[in-house]
């Protein structure tokens, strides 16, 4: 409550991911729930295939939690597509109120921290949050018309076809299941950059605003956590991030990573800056990192989905890129 | 909390409205705070003139309001840009966590009723929900390229050109001001309608479930209260909504209203279907729903925002239009 931190208390019930033959032949494919090698996940579009996708991804949350959706109190759910029709047609067939979210690459943990919130203060039992990104809608677009053999830039990164699913509820007594504790959402901001091809150096000063803000409201340090993990900064962003922090006084060290670093061999897979999209951040904390506190390996991580707020139109208009990182800090649930 | 009803407590401590030239000249173009007869608001696009619109009309409630960006806790926003763009450039030089909604034109209850949830329990002291929508940008993003001398269909609405901001925090001891007290999130319905120039018939079957759902759960009936007012769903969605209403049992009878029918006068003006757009409910509300509350005209309203939440994608790739209605019951602060 103090200096913009929320003060949290809900467990992750279950989690699950969907994503797509790249993601799967990564380094994280087989913690993945659902893999579709061709991306289509049977429907006829790419936005038809990340609704899809999103159904698909948290009707498997729903059955790990053994719950109906008429047991959830409200859905949080966003993605990149123009209108959000991701979430939107993906999640119809759910009968469980729908609170739209847009937060380009931030809505995981924007859709967690509201998700918690509810829970937190009773007024819903349950609820959840979902998001997603496909390669192919994003690149439809977000780079149409895309030129023949056209070289990617080396910071430009790549849109991970993926959706993760949360559920989040009560946290019951001794048990293992992550629980997130503390957020602090994040403020928009813009230091200059209007590179859309370099959305890491964009999203970075969001990343620290946010960071720093959380270590001097809590009165921790970078070491209080076992991992510090970003969303979609990427390689580039990442460094960045590390620079920026070193600077504040508040060296991450070997302790940091970023999901968009994790996802994909950055040289045999040919995904430059790394990975980024909605579902980036969610199918690696879903699949990858979540289960790491009920085996114990974490106990107390910070994690922060960060998003970049232009559009196609204000970039050609030449504005710069505003960006926002909301963090979270996740726990095990035998913590206090 | 119960079968799906938000308890809230948090008074509209300040509600402003910024306007274009055609909401200017309509029935209601005293009560707004501001109108910029060139629909530009000193922007050189019609994006840029959506966010300078919202960044007035917020400045304009905090400065009702008596405060300064810091003193806020959060800032719900969102608009119909893609990416909303029009809430994150137009918000940026606040210093405020920024949580982006996307609802369509639902995002003005949406907003409100995280915001005051967020206050209610305590979560921060105050809070704002800030939304917006332009005639042009949304002609640009969901016409082009509009046919020369094309008819406008009969059931077609008038994107308004504004912005509502509203800044809630603790209710205070007989304060006249308004207070939002209960809140009923909605679920996304589609019931088969795939006409984009008609969106009223898209969304009134989704006003009607949440009006249902609220009326059951609160035990309470369209006579308890005022006025019931929608967002936008114009002549036709209201018709339709009035039809739906009768036949479950709940008559709305002239208590019932619509934002989209009273900005505009309706054949002078030539608005065919009524007014649409995230900015027409934020305005009605701001600007002439709220101040009947301070002056005692009205003491309990139902105010539903209603969203279509279809792209100019889906609709090309023939998919039907969902769309959500949010609901919130405002009271006069000195009721209770």
């Amino acid at each position: 409550m103090s200096k913009g931190v929320i003060e949290l208390h809900a467990a992750v019930l279950a989690a699950a991911s969907a994503v797509g033959k790249k993601e799967g032949a990564g380094p994280l494919g087989k913690c993945f729930d659902l893999c579709d090698d061709t991306d289509r996940f049977g429907a006829k579009s790419w936005e038809g295939a990340e609704s899809e996708m999103q159904r698909m991804a948290f009707n498997t949350a729903l059955s790990k939690a053994r719950l109906r959706d008429t047991d959830l109190g409200a859905l949080f759910a966003g993605d990149l597509l123009n209108q959000c029709v991701g979430s939107a047609y993906g999640l119809l067939a759910f009968d469980i109120p729908y609170f739209g979210l847009y937060g380009a690459c931030s809505t995981c943990a924007e859709g967690l921290m509201l998700a918690s919130a509810f829970v937190t203060h009773g007024i819903f039992d349950r609820t959840a949050a979902v998001t997603s990104s496909h390669y192919c809608a994003a690149e439809r677009q977000y780079r149409t018309p895309i030129e023949y053999g056209g070289q990617r830039a080396p910071t430009a990164q790549w849109t991970v076809t993926g959706s993760g699913a949360f559920i989040v509820g009560n946290a019951e007594k001794r048990s293992k299941k992550a629980t997130i504790r503390r957020a602090m959402p994040g403020i928009v901001r813009e230091r200059g950059i209007n590179d859309a091809n370099n959305m890491g150096a964009a999203m970075a000063p969001a990343a620290e605003d946010t960071l720093v803000r959380f270590f001097h409201a809590t009165q921790t340090r970078p070491s209080d956590y076992d991992l510090i993990v970003t969303g979609d900064l990427g390689f580039e962003g990442g460094s960045i991030l590390c620079d920026l922090m070193r600077a504040d006084g508040y060296p991450l060290g070997n302790r940091y990573t970023d999901c968009g670093q994790l996802i994909y061999r950055r040289y045999e897979q040919d995904v430059h800056g790394g990975g980024s999209g909605c579902g980036c951040s969610a199918v690696v904390l879903a699949s990858y990192l979540l289960p790491k506190f009920e085996s114990g390996e974490l106990s107390r991580m910070l994690f922060l989905s960060t998003g970049a707020m232009m559009s196609p139109d204000s970039i050609k208009q030449g504005q710069n890129i505003p960006a926002v990182a909301h963090l979270l800090e996740i726990t095990s649930g035998n913590l206090l």
